[in-house]
């Protein structure tokens, strides 16, 4: 059962799909990456129980990015807010050199506000 | 039964996650605006077996809605990215007047495109 940082981000958009023993026990492996030994310590049920439950809450992950794709579509989009910020910052270096350009300046510093915003 | 954009949206998001027959009818309903009666003749089942199947879709995307939240999320996202773009336009129209500022609006351009594109 490898560990990865892509369970970790489906937990993030599909976790309310599990039952709340499998999003406790694939958070606590994957976010706070406990041993199996730990969680069954935590969650009060057998090293296999956790082990299980782990499985089945990242089918189910798996199983719905799969047929959703929405956490593809989401990493595309922070792709592009990236590209967005870039500009947004060249616009405000070359504008400083130039005179009259305050209100530029600060409609690139909202643009890069915003895309900030959209990425958290 | 109400017809609403709403559940057309959220078809578009969790439309996988329903039985193709489920998501056949729920279609025709709601994005090709046909009656129940049209509907049953295409799907070659009964008036009431076309409503039962659009309810049990509805309730299922309504409540993928409920516990994921994805479609209000892109939806802020675009109101979002409409700011952007405005804000795109207005450093082009700025930036129109002032002399040396090419770099500046290839790079407005540029953030106005990508907006466009994520938007689609």
């Amino acid at each position: 059962m490898a560990k990865n940082l892509e369970i970790s981000m489906l937990l993030d958009f599909y976790g309310e799909m599990l039952t709340d023993k499998q999003r406790e026990v694939v958070s606590l492996y994957y976010n706070e990456d406990l041993s199996l030994a730990e969680i069954a310590s935590i969650a009060q049920i057998t090293r296999q129980g956790v082990r299980d439950s782990i499985k089945r809450g990242e089918a189910t992950l798996i199983d719905m990015e799969e047929r959703l794709k929405l956490a593809a579509k989401f990493r595309q989009m922070e792709e592009d807010l990236t590209k967005i910020i870039a500009c947004a910052r060249e616009i405000v270096f070359e504008a400083e050199e130039i005179p009259r350009t305050r209100p530029i300046i600060e409609q690139a510093k909202e643009i890069e506000r915003i895309a900030d915003r959209l990425m958290d």
